[in-house]
């Protein structure tokens, strides 16, 4: 089809409150992704867009312009697909654990994922701690594997949802990232072209997330959903409390170190408790009775399935399986230091946010793509809000290299602390479900 | 000053409707107008400035940071200067009339004005109807026929609040053109740098024009007189009806004939009676009462005053002064061909846009930048809304050359004419003014 659908026409139509066509949107988008619609006219329209909101309808044609925009994963091979988002978080290792889980249900994960920035870590750099495992895969390679293993994580293709890239690197600098329809077709356009039957959302809630407050969860939580089941998808979603990191630990080999232990059963409380609600989740999509699912999805904890798909993971992608089993061979930073609790009473507060950065300036994070990163530093919670401490007691210890970036982590760290005499009320990690 | 202020975080602001500083809008605009911040980003910032306003503070400071942005006019050495703007119409010949009054009523006008584009004429293009006419003039003999002939008129610098013309045309292709701070600070900016001690607005309202409504109108007078006061100017406006061309001419050489004919004493009654009132505001903010201003505007078209000063002018830029007093020397297109009334009634309506896009299509106007024109084309109003017709009356002539566009003018013409059996109730040409 030929558009000649004129530009300053579709702003201002946006401009005015009006609604798309899925025409106009792909006269926009396609034309901004091959080049024939200049960036300044698509950053008026981004505000536009900002600004007036999108319908539901709009939002799930703009999701699936962009999945359009490159190349589309075919699963349609493989059985009983399941993929897997997190809209973001510190500490947030439920990757690791969630997918060898589904793996060991008889579900197929041929995932793509990140890696991270800022504050934010990413499933692959934390897969990289273990010597060997690599995430290029041949589209041949990454199929067989999943068909063979029920498990297979590759880097994002550039070529996947290329619209999408080029939209959110507009947004990034025209005061544009925070509009729930471009942050649902954004995350859904990716998921839409990474080919899995079945996708289960973690949308985070809280202080150190996208969405503040559950209402916006909620709202992000419902678009994603419509867009994939307008999309012929299966689509689930729960919102999970970020306002504390998950687990215990902050850091590339620290939170492989975490996720072994989960996969072996020993895991924190909140992480495991996540890992089993998402792979259940997962496992109800696919017709399963939710009750059932869930003490299916706990099994795998316990009887070493999941932890056995997990170390013949890391073997397919020239992982040295030897580390599954051995925590001690991984890199962990020397250096130690600690904080205390300055008086007796309650730990109030740990802001998610100041760990993710304090990881960061010690080394363990990038500030912009392709920067290299060290492993073995990062961040571990020896307590957590609720717990009672003593003056002086230990509530963090971190682990550095040679002192990099201490200081600033310390800092970093203790203004994201609160203390207090009484004991705060118990947050619950699961806030709700949307699907 | 250095200026640190990051881009996006100036967008957010104005996007969650802030108010921005002075020191912020010249980091965006200075930034913009010397290369530093990208068109994509204040494309963004204008459609937030669209849908989220200014305030008058925020409007009189990107007024002057866009007025400041490149040379301005000293014209503090010559006594009584005054500038007119009008907001742009179809066969708006009124600059043609009203300069050489003022300079005839002791006033010194050093003006700067623009070429026409699309449906609207530009007063240089219509002076160039005169052979020799140049408005290629250096900046010493402007102050200096400004200083002797009371009336100076040239072409605009392109170093004339750069800033202003890099937004106009960014906001010309991003469908935020239709902002009233927008607009106010770029007709301001302009009128600002240029110099003159009074500005005297023409702000037209109706169908044909920028704001459509009374109310608009008056919004955007009231924006430009505080801007302009608030930068220690004497501003006035006039509001005037557009629906309807003004006077009865719209072609270069035909408007500059019907301009010789007002300034003989002898013009149409809307044109003259506009002409007068602007001369008489112009009088007035020069502290004249305005009951003798108007006496006084007037009798410069009985007395022969504002024609001589309108010859002494034409002379002084190197045109022909024969011409002004022999109107039969004017290339006029040959080419006749007449819209006839289909009933017999009234003339409801006559679209002021239709006309100016006739005269375009015969080869009167351009569509683009830098493109000849033919001075010699045009239409004539024959009657105007309000005359009675009858059946075949003739209601409009056009003056075309060989034909060329003739088909579509006739086409566009007829398409805004409306006839009706009823007398129409007369329009006030002058609706209010705003000081």
């Amino acid at each position: 089809m030929t558009l000649s659908l004129h530009t300053p026409d579709l702003i201002q139509k946006k401009r005015d409150g009006g609604t798309h066509t899925r025409a106009e949107l792909e006269a926009l988008v396609l034309g901004f992704t091959n080049g024939h619609v200049p960036d300044y006219q698509v950053s008026a329209w981004l505000m536009a867009v900002f600004l007036k909101g999108m319908t539901l309808q709009e939002t799930a044609d703009l999701t699936l312009v962009m999945a359009g925009s490159g190349e589309q994963m075919n699963l349609g091979n493989l059985p009983r697909t399941v993929d897997k988002h997190s809209t973001g978080g510190v500490g947030d290792k439920t990757s690791l654990i969630l997918t060898p889980m589904l793996a060991a249900l008889g579900l197929t994960v041929a995932k793509m994922s990140g890696r991270g920035l800022a504050h934010t870590g990413g499933t692959i750099d934390k897969l990289e701690s273990i010597p060997g495992w690599t995430a290029e895969l041949s589209e041949a390679q990454f199929l067989k594997q999943a068909r063979e293993v029920g498990l297979a994580l590759v880097g994002q293709s550039k070529n996947l949802a290329p619209a999408d890239g080029k939209l959110y690197a507009l947004r990034d600098v025209t005061a544009t990232v925070n509009s729930l329809p471009l942050i649902a077709s954004s995350i859904m356009s990716k998921k839409l072209a990474s080919g899995a039957h079945t996708i289960v959302l973690d949308v985070k809630v809280g202080a150190g997330a996208f969405m503040g407050t559950l209402g916006a969860g909620r709202e992000l939580a419902r678009a994603m959903v419509d867009i994939g089941t307008h999309a012929g998808r299966q689509i689930r979603a729960v919102l999970t409390d970020m306002d504390t990191p998950l687990g215990r630990m902050a850091g590339n080999s620290l939170e492989v170190l975490e996720a072994l232990d989960t996969l072996r059963g020993h895991g924190p409380a909140d992480l495991t408790e996540l890992c089993v609600a998402l792979a259940a989740e997962a496992l109800s999509a696919h017709g399963e009775d939710p009750a059932q699912a869930e003490a299916r999805a706990r099994q795998t904890l316990v009887d070493g399935s999941a932890l056995h798909k997990f170390r013949e993971f890391v073997a397919a992608q020239g992982g040295d399986a030897g580390y599954v089993d051995n925590p001690a061979s991984f890199d962990v930073a020397p250096g130690r230091a600690e904080i205390t609790a300055p008086e007796a009473g309650y730990l109030q507060r740990i802001d998610a946010l100041s760990v993710g950065r304090a990881v960061l300036v010690m080394g363990g994070g990038r500030e912009r793509k392709g920067e290299a990163i060290d492993h073995g530093v990062g961040v571990e919670l020896l307590k957590k809000p609720g717990d009672a401490v003593q003056a002086g007691e230990a509530v963090m210890r971190l682990y550095h290299r040679s002192g990099r970036g201490l200081e600033r982590a310390l800092e970093l760290l203790r203004g994201g602390l609160g203390f207090g005499p009484a004991q705060p009320a118990a947050q619950p990690l699961i806030l709700d479900r949307v699907n």
